[in-house]
């Protein structure tokens, strides 16, 4: 049987995507799986099915720390809550693509959706990019120049774009094939669809 | 230590509450915690905190089923969609504090999710929930004349104005003391904050 292939759609500005972003290689080592790391811009694929942020319901945002604490805990995993919140994440998800031009995907990815919710940084900002950029060996001013192009962007419109189209209506959204798993809490059912033990 | 208690808020109307009804005793046993069946109307946390059911947003609902299928098949419990959704819970959820006066309050509130999801039967009407009263051993006219006594009424609109009060925005919802878990998919949470892995 061919290996399948997880497509992690992720987006920083997502606390149920960095606590999956601690997990889900971990996941695909256990079930034989390969894993594309795919930034969306979540903002726009709200905008494209009318669904909203958890915070938009205030009982709902009232409780939306605790909730994310004890899956931290429960994970081992740092949390913060940002001091910026919701974060513009445009550009460390441009700056995620350039990354992964030079098979730094995986590695921007967390280290980005880290420096946001497990330390609270403002990643809206360059030079937070730029950080996370340099300690992974790569050069902050080629790769915010790269973030800038219109081909990068257009490639971040165009992940979101097939997102929705495919049926996506939050984050974080796991496709394997045409199967779609959303949210933190399905990780558990994307391991047992791996496992071949659900029907898609 | 004090035995803690799980107070279970269900509502027929939802699929992910009978999902967890079908979990939540070998929890409690697990966890050596003590349950209390409390029904709530859903409807009006929904319209108290501005929440709405997952297919008020289109795509959310067009994947609602494939994931509730996945769940049912990891349970390994019976799962239909019903032919009439949303259904209108008010007369199960009365007869469940009716079924309680009678210690039937956990095999009520499991029978008559099952009948609804488990088998797709419209528990909207007198009847399937006199099917169910039935099965329990339970005289139906009496339990169906009890449910529409202004005293039953009034404690189901209790019951639902304390879990919005409490913090309560969806269901299943679950409280231990004051910790809110909302969702089937948090029972990994509240079992392990009943193990006292988690804080509140």
């Amino acid at each position: 049987m061919s290996v399948p292939t997880i497509e992690f759609f992720w987006d920083a500005a997502s606390p149920y995507t960095y606590l999956a972003s601690t997990q889900i290689e971990a996941l695909a080592e256990r079930t034989g799986a390969r894993l594309a790391w795919r930034p969306f811009l979540l903002g726009k694929v709200f905008e494209a099915t009318g669904n909203r942020m958890p915070a938009a319901v205030p009982a709902k945002g009232k409780h939306l720390f605790a909730d994310l604490r004890r899956w931290a805990t429960h994970y081992g995993v740092p949390l913060t809550m940002p001091r910026v919140f919701p974060v513009n994440s445009l550009l460390a998800l441009r700056a995620g693509l350039v990354a992964a031009e030079a098979g730094q995907d995986a590695a921007f990815a967390k280290a980005v959706m880290r420096a946001y919710w497990g330390e609270g940084r403002d990643i809206s900002q360059a030079e937070e990019v730029a950080a996370v950029a340099q300690s992974l060996g790569l050069d902050p001013p080629t790769l915010l120049a790269r973030a800038g192009e219109p081909s990068v962007k257009e490639r971040l419109r165009a992940n979101t774009e097939e997102a929705v189209r495919r049926g996506a209506f939050g984050a974080p959204s796991f496709f394997v094939g045409e199967a779609l798993f959303w949210g933190n809490d399905r990780l558990v059912l994307l391991e047992e669809f791996l496992r071949g033990r659900l029907a898609a």
